[in-house]
C-alpha cells in the first residue's frame, strides 16, 4: 500500500531511528535504483540530523553510495517484513528489486535515489563524512528532508535479531521528560 | 534482581545490539564508577565485535571514557525501566548512581568499569578508534568479553522513542536464513 506523506520536522528524525528499526536504503547509480536492507545505523546528532551507518562493501549499494554520496533511508513497518527479508537476501547486481518485490519508487525532493512509497517514513540523505569508509564501511549521513505517513503512533517496526529473526515493536511506555 | 551470567561467544554479540536497545554504559575514573543511559550505538563489525557509539561531552561519563578508554555496555530489560530513565536524568558529577538506583556493581574480567548485575547482558569494551570523538563524540569500541543471563529468548528490551517514551520489545518473527 502506497502511503501519502507529509514533511516531518528534522528535529524529530531521531525519534524514528533511535529505537533501532531495520531500514531499507535506496541508492541510484546511472539512473538505476537499488534497495538494500540495513540495521547497522545510529543517530549521531539531533539537528541537522546526522546518522552513521555501515554499508558493507559486499553490497551492490556500496558502490552507488560511494560514487553518488546520496541515499534515502526508508523505514518499513511489519506489513513489509517479507520484502525486508527478500531485499536482504538478493543482489541488485542481477535484478530490479523494486519490480521483484512490488515496491513503488517515488521521486525524492532533494536527492536522486527514490523514496519507497510503501514505507511509513523516508529520509533523504547526503554523505557528509567518509573518514571511516575505508576501515569500517561506515558512512556519516546528514538527513536533508524527512517524510512521514499520517499515523500518529509509532508503527510496528522490525528489529533484526540475527539469523532470520526479527523483534516486532511492542507497546509504548511513557515517563515524565524534561524535553519538549 | 542480580542475574547469574555465562560467557556469550563474541560472534553472537550483534544479536544483542543490532535490534537497537537502550544500554547502560558503565565507566570508572580514579576508582569511582558511573552509569549513563545511551541509545546512540550501532554494530560496525561482527567478530571481533566492533560497536560505534555517541557519548555526549555533556555527560560526566565522557571524560572517564576518554581518559580510560574502557567501558561496559550493560543491557537492561523492561524491569529496569525506572532505573534507565532515572540514570538518564541525573549526573554522576554529584551522586553515586549505583547507590541511588539500587544497582549492583560486579567485577568485570578484562576492564576496570563494573558490570551491572541486574542487566541481562554485559559487554566489556575498550576504545579502538577515536578519530570521530572531536567532531561527533563518536567512540569506536571493541567488545572483549560478553556475558549473558540464562534466559534463551530475547528479553523485553527498551527502545527509546524520545521525550520520555520507550517502545518495549514485542514478539519475535522468524524467516528462513542462510546464516547459521
Amino acid at each position: 500500500m502506497v502511503i501519502a506523506k507529509k514533511i516531518l520536522p528534522l528535529s524529530r528524525v531521531y525519534c524514528l531511528l533511535e529505537p533501532g528499526p531495520v531500514v531499507l536504503v535506496t541508492t541510484s547509480l546511472k539512473g538505476k535504483a537499488n534497495i538494500m536492507t540495513m540495521s547497522w545505523h545510529t543517530m549521531m546528532d539531533f539537528e541537522p540530523p546526522v546518522v552513521g551507518c555501515v554499508v558493507s562493501g559486499n553490497n551492490h549499494s556500496f558502490a552507488a553510495l560511494k560514487a553518488t554520496q546520496e541515499c534515502v533511508l526508508n523505514i518499513p513497518a511489519m506489513n513489509l517484513a517479507k520484502q525486508v527479508v527478500g531485499v536482504g537476501n538478493c543482489s541488485g547486481r542481477t535484478l530490479d528489486k523494486f519490480k521483484k518485490f512490488n515496491l513503488t519508487p517515488t521521486q525524492a525532493s532533494l536527492v536522486a535515489p527514490p523514496l519507497i512509497a510503501e514505507c511509513f517514513a523516508n529520509l533523504e540523505c547526503k554523505v557528509v563524512d567518509t573518514r571511516m569508509v575505508n576501515k569500517y564501511n561506515f558512512f556519516v549521513l546528514e538527513v536533508l528532508k524527512a517524510w512521514i505517513g499520517p499515523d500518529r503512533k509509532y508503527p510496528c517496526t522490525l528489529h533484526h535479531l540475527g539469523r532470520g529473526a526479527f523483534m516486532v515493536a511492542g507497546r509504548t511506555i511513557k515517563f515524565p521528560s524534561k524535553k519538549a
